[in-house]
């Protein structure tokens, strides 16, 4: 089973990529037959491809990510975090709860985010 | 499906029954095959009598409860909660990040609560 440390690792990176990071990046922190749920309830993509065409669309936008907070239980991580997008001269603000499970090397094997509509505000 | 006000409705009901309600308050909560697993890795608890053993050994403590952060996702739920317990002269605080999906009478059928030893604290 991966570390508490190891978990914790990957989960920064991830929060800190989602922002500022390349599609082939994040998609490098998932296993080849991961699944991405994003938001829950809104399908599940499977496999390297599907989350590369997920993480396409925030590749050239200008983002600030933070993590918030972090709950480590097993294989599995729930954090909370924050994630602001640039739109024009405003501000897009989401903070979801994901919910991730890891292998033995610390790969995501399966993702699901917790949030919807109504939790984006714009400043 | 549950709509997003029940499932809230739910779980702030939840948060405070956690801190000062009797076991049967938090059982009622719970649909008759629902699965507990508190923290993930623990082992999986099926239906109210394994449920209602696990609510037990809070009865009698003191406590305080709060809801941090809510997101609501199709028929699902994530939340960040802080339980402080008197011990003595001392309080231990935990805050974890509890998973819930719900059935279409906003019945709880899945609990999963996201933490582990480190995440204890004692003042």
């Amino acid at each position: 089973m991966a570390t508490e440390q190891a978990i914790e690792d990957v989960v920064r990176r991830y929060v800190e990529l989602v922002a500022t990071g390349k599609p082939d990046e994040i998609v490098a922190l998932y296993s080849a037959e991961a699944t991405l749920e994003d938001p829950v309830g809104s399908g599940v993509r499977q496999g390297h491809a599907a989350i590369r065409e997920f993480y396409q669309v925030i590749e050239n936008m200008e983002q600030e990510s933070e993590l918030l907070t972090l709950r480590v239980a097993g294989n599995r991580a729930a954090f909370h975090f924050s994630l602001l997008t640039k739109v024009g001269d405003k501000q897009m603000a989401l903070s979801p709860i994901d919910v991730m499970e890891f292998d033995e090397d610390a790969k995501i094997t399966k993702m699901q985010a917790f949030w919807n509509q109504s939790d984006l505000s714009f400043t």
